[in-house]
């Protein structure tokens, strides 16, 4: 039985996969230095006979896309991967979607080990990007390689995308759109932690200029202190976070302490130890619920910000910028064939039922939905709570599961072309 | 009368000393880029006959020396400049010391004009520095100018300081007292607004770090805001602000809201708008009392930091570092001959008693006075509350009466070797 096969070939094979995880953890591919880690999936893709597409996001038609979000327009040394497993046709075809970015490193001194280390304990890899996503990246990878060591040929396509950029927008996925990527349905192993995810929140990053009055810190009651007046933005987020979540009743969402949150992220101000600032600039993140319009989550801050109650701001109003990156957010059907094959599949992997949850993040999904009118779903491996933050880790075991499961599901879905001879030689 | 001929030469020179000021404002000299001012006041010191010493401060001597205190090591390109009359022996001797550096213009939109314009409207000129202090330098360089045409002969040298580095802590002063420039007292003509500071407040600058914990913004529950934990270190500061100053009772301050403000100047922190902030970085600016012991103030903001009401912060307590600048405050008597000297000039060229305050900020005063051994008092033209601030300006009337005073107040300290002759001559 292929089930067995399966389970077998991947035990066997498990210790390639998590020295490759390594590999690739070991390339620290932040915005901007993602080649050298793009280059590791590309070769592996070439040598499992995929046909494989690089190139570096650019042009006209991409930055100037309504859905185009980035803080740069350049993308010189940071190629996307695309690596095509034709189908023999009468199949459905399967978008497998993972990010190659990362986000920095942050404090080095809250990590134990070098934050680039993929150190293996207990199970377990540490370094940033392993559980979002190079884990899920490298089980999608995984899964291809198993079926075809087994000999699987299928009958639809299976497109594979190591993209850029998921951190800061989504133009590496867009660009993938642009290029003409586009499939039945996608799958996306961001750090679900084995849950199913069929809706995405959207995000959207924000900037707010605070102003005060400098004076010289000796004097400082003649000056207005930006960094004061900052507080009470931050504040004013608090509350409208809190009352926007108030209202959120999907019980997709009943486990998430706070389904749409407002993260603010960076704060910077003032020029001079002993001068009152005069300026301070917050950035941060603010949460789109799958169903929401960005332009109503954007008039929500606006209208916040226009009601603080300070007689200075309300003078000196904050100023609002949308910027850089954001994501939509995105939706499939809960009854849709793939969702039933993934629920299928993880069942005969596992066992058990899945957990299936709204995302508290913001995906390439809305992007893969909306732009390329692919539906997708996300579900892999990593632990979601250690997504961005210090001694990131996933269990190298989720791995292996997720890329069983995942091996099942793109058998269902494209469909088997030798299925008799498969199932003969078992 | 000497009196008349020092008023009718001011009148008529007047807008040579404008002009002069201009020249100096638009050189920016902030911290690094001080050498095109100096260069401006080494040549006029040089046309005036002055013996005229150009030095950049280096040396273990200077760094290594107790009260110094600065971010930089190097002042390559940051020349003190000195100037002497000498005396003909007999009488007292007189340091006049202005610091040539300015603080950053700050946010340029705030400004009405280029920060940097010297334009003059209404008996106003407007530029970063035009207050503090390069007004009361060209009064104090316009005093000495007077009395050298009016062909005075001093018995007692005058040392006249253009000084670096007084916005970050005094090495610039330091390097002249260690260069071996000390006298009988002091003049520094900050922008006390015409009023007499005999006693000058001190300061140091201080960094505090504020932990978080990162997380991804979209999870940011997972984590633990360093925005937010700085925002409750800000509050402490401001009650220990307030604690502080509600002991002051010295009658010198009795005008004065905050004699001795706690400023945060600066704040930083996070690295990414999606990821929960792990690192809020602090910085500012502590008034220290002028009996008071630097050590003391220290311990004061030690104990605020440690008593913080919050479990994260108690558990993870903010990092105090003192860095920088620091200005060791300090004191003349209030019944020393140089302070009867110059009230008595000032009722002598405006006809009215002066005001007699403490000096809401450090100056290089402190350091005269306890490295120097020479006694300081504190009085320029300047106006006090534009001092760091947008649209900088400085009354050009105030810095002809200043420079009249300071006429007046050398020809008495120092003495006169020919007042005989120029009594008969006038």
């Amino acid at each position: 039985m292929m089930k067995e096969q399966i389970k077998k070939w991947m035990q066997t094979h498990r210790q390639e996969a998590v020295d490759f995880l390594a590999q690739v953890v070991q390339a620290p591919s932040v915005q901007g230095r993602e080649a050298v880690a793009q280059k590791l999936v590309a070769d592996k893709l070439d040598a499992l006979g995929l046909e494989v597409d690089v190139w570096e996001p650019a042009g006209e038609e991409l930055v100037k896309h309504p859905y185009f979000c980035s803080p740069r327009t350049s993308f010189e040394g940071s190629p996307n991967v695309v690596g095509i497993w034709k189908g023999e046709g009468g199949g459905k075809s399967l978008i497998l979607n993972g990010h190659i970015d990362v986000v920095p490193a942050g404090d080095f001194e809250q990590w134990d080990d070098d934050p680039f280390s993929g150190k293996v304990e207990n199970g377990k890899m540490y370094g940033r990007g392993v559980t979002d996503m190079k884990g899920g990246n490298v089980a999608m990878l995984f899964a291809v390689e198993c079926l075809k060591e087994l000999g699987v040929r299928l009958k639809g396509d299976i497109i594979f995308q190591s993209v850029v950029e998921e951190e800061s927008g989504g133009s590496g996925t867009l660009s993938t759109v642009l290029r003409g990527y586009k499939a039945d349905a996608a799958l996306i192993p961001e750090p679900t932690q084995m849950k199913i995810f069929p809706k995405q929140q959207g995000s959207m990053w924000f900037k707010i200029k605070v102003k005060g009055r400098s004076a010289h810190g000796g004097t400082r009651y003649e000056g207005v202190s930006a960094i004061e007046k900052a507080m009470i933005v931050v504040d004013a987020i608090r509350k409208l976070e809190k009352e926007r979540n108030d209202k959120i009743t999907d019980p997709l969402y009943k486990s998430i302490p706070i389904p749409i949150p407002i993260n603010v992220g960076t704060i910077q101000g003032g020029e001079w130890p002993s001068s009152v600032p005069d300026l301070v600039e917050l950035q941060g993140r603010m949460g789109v619920a799958p169903e929401e319009e960005m332009e109503d989550a954007k008039q929500a801050m606006a209208e916040a910000l226009a009601a603080l109650d300070d007689e200075w701001l309300a003078q000196h109003p904050p100023q609002l910028e949308w910027f850089g990156a954001q994501w939509v957010p995105g939706m499939i059907d809960s009854d849709h064939e793939l969702m039933n094959h993934l629920i299928h599949s993880y069942r005969t992997v596992l066992g058990q039922d899945p957990v299936i949850e709204a995302s508290p993040w913001g995906t390439d999904g809305g992007l893969l939905t909306k732009v390329g009118e692919t539906p997708s779903i996300v579900f892999g491996p990593g632990v979601t709570s250690m997504a961005h933050y210090p001694n990131e880790y996933i269990e190298l075991d989720r791995m292996i599961e997720c890329a069983e499961i995942m091996a099942h599901t793109i058998m269902h879905w494209c469909g088997v072309a030798n299925e008799k001879a498969l199932s003969a030689k078992s």
